[in-house]
């Protein structure tokens, strides 16, 4: 913790369940992400009951009450949506099919919540847009690079509480391994469902710039997309890249890409840099390479002097507290519709306007 | 050293001087900028024999022959100049009057090598490269955050030796402390001068771009510059960022800024993050903030794992002697003219059509 402004830097009290068992019902429908894991966990933690589960790929309904034995296995998504007892459903479903699942949600009476990215296509997002306008329900989405990471967390008290100024700028990097191919599902491969790279993991930066810049709206100056090194997989996008202006005036820039490197302990050298004019913080979410320290690591630097706060156990996950309480009085804490839809159209503008990269054998040449 | 493949990731031989006193005969001219120091230094580090300094302000002469005192006042340029023996000289004039010092210098028949940025506008670009090419002298720049930072030299052997595969995008942060301005000559302030963020600490990073992508051009695709908090200075750019893409495929990203907090215990937290086809380097070239390590991190993590390197006394500065021998030679071992004056042509575009955000007061309103 900061030495001289202690208290004023201190994070908030680590959360705890906002509501008794029973009180908040969820569900889990399409598994194609194994995200599902940390948003129905997200969700326990905050005291939600999980109480069913749906897949049409009975393997994965298998492995998902291996983790969560307490579920009910529902014959349809049908049987979820007439469950009057039933707030919220949340799913993984492949990314081009989420809109249409969260429309499905949402014309049934329930709020949603989805993985990232949360849609594909500007068709989409006007459907999404029009559905939770119209009816008041939700479209929650699980930014997880942001909510479900501590030092992410406490990045964003920190800035709140004025511990950089105002945030000029936001940098993430956003470095993901493959892995083997074969252990991927074929959609991973194809752009018309994953949506593109920009699109994909690219959504968890354009989040992060919005939100730690505070702007409503920003602008895709330029992006790039690229295939360098998976010609066995031609619609992958393995590299992408966005400089993003905001509507406030500060700027971001987002960097994805396919390519952690096997001798890597993680599955990814994730960082976020917020230039401030009063410091800057740097976070090593997944860890501080070449070191031993484990993830969660938050370096702010300002004024007061150079810090490197372990972020682990300090914050917790305030979101799904936020989302559910949210859900029970119509409330928006946890993130308004609006940032979460402006966060997937910045996702979808980049990916549309990107400049598709041919690189030449000439590289390297030093 | 890289544990598996340390011969094949070895640094090069420290450099040694190449040449014997009096071999190399060189002047230092206009003393504007402090880098004229770091300059002199290589120079005499390589063999180089300083014989003369040049200003018209006694004070800043003065301040000179206290760090080198072999050297011999001059009463004018045209006494360096009319001297057969001075192969070359150095200067860090104000930025804007370089190009014009580096012509007169060329038409003495003389080699320039100035501070960077080298030139400030299209016309002086033009002019320099018209009399490059037409005499066959060299206007050579001291882009100093690779040329003089041994971490940054040791990447670019690492990258030549294929240490992380291909260069697919570089990413230079530029981060400078402002310190008082009372110390800053005026010109540092006016934009004619000093040329604009973007063109002035810029340039370091646009060079760096070039040289570990090996492109031989690129495009900036988009650009903007600030006075985010610095109203007294109404002409100086207190922050600037650049996306560009090399015509090899690849793609870099600029940040420069005048922002480093007090706290810092250097002048500035300046990254290079090279990311490749087959690993990734990441240079903290001046500090790695929150330990006590001092400056010149290289961490290089591939299929081999995570390697922390410091760089302190593993390679020096090639370049300085490879440029004396350039010289001497007439060869292009240390730097093309074209790589010196592409680097400042980016810069200088960069400048231009860099878009000006105007800051709102909404930001950070978590």
């Amino acid at each position: 913790m900061p030495k001289s402004e202690g208290a004023a830097y201190a994070p908030s009290p680590m959360p705890r369940p906002v509501v008794e068992d029973g009180e908040f019902v969820f569900a889990a429908a399409h598994l194609d992400h194994g995200h599902i894991n940390g948003m129905t966990e997200g969700l326990l933690g905050a005291g939600g009951t999980l109480k069913w589960v749906f897949d049409s790929d009975p393997a994965k309904v298998a492995t998902f009450r291996e983790k969560f034995p307490q579920v009910q296995v529902a014959r349809s998504e049908d049987e979820i949506f007439e469950d009057d007892s039933v707030h919220l459903v949340a799913g993984a479903a492949v990314t081009s099919e989420r809109a249409a699942l969260g429309l499905r949600t949402i014309a049934a009476g329930k709020d949603y919540f989805t993985d990232k990215a949360p849609l594909t296509t500007f068709g989409q997002l006007a459907a999404v847009r029009e559905a939770t306008e119209r009816t008041g329900r939700k479209y929650a989405v699980y930014y997880s690079e942001r909510i479900h990471v501590e030092a992410a967390v406490l990045a964003g008290q920190f800035v709140e509480r004025g511990a950089i100024g105002r945030v000029m700028e936001v940098i993430g990097l956003g470095p993901h391994r493959l892995g083997d191919p074969d252990t991927r599902p074929a959609w991973f491969f194809e752009k018309e469902k994953y949506g593109g790279i920009l699109c994909d993991i690219g959504s968890h930066n354009f989040e992060q710039i919005l939100y730690y810049t505070g702007a409503k709206d920003a602008e895709i100056v330029s992006a790039s997309i690229a295939n360098y090194a998976h010609p066995d997989f031609p619609e992958l996008d393995d590299y992408g890249d966005a400089h993003v202006i905001t509507d406030n005036g500060s700027t971001g820039f987002v960097r994805v890409d396919w390519f952690t490197p096997d001798g890597l302990r993680t599955w990814g050298d994730g960082r976020t840099i917020l230039l401030g004019t009063e410091g800057y913080i740097e976070l090593r979410k997944y860890t501080n390479i070449a070191t031993d320290q484990g993830p969660g690591h938050l370096f702010l630097v300002n004024d007061d002097g150079e810090q490197h706060i372990n972020a682990t156990g300090t914050v917790g996950y305030p979101f799904f507290g936020e989302l559910i309480l949210d859900c029970l009085n119509r409330t928006e804490t946890a993130m308004t519709q609006e940032h979460a839809l402006k966060a997937a159209e910045l996702s979808v503008r980049a990916q549309a306007l990107a400049r598709v990269l041919t690189p030449s054998d000439l590289a390297n040449a030093l």
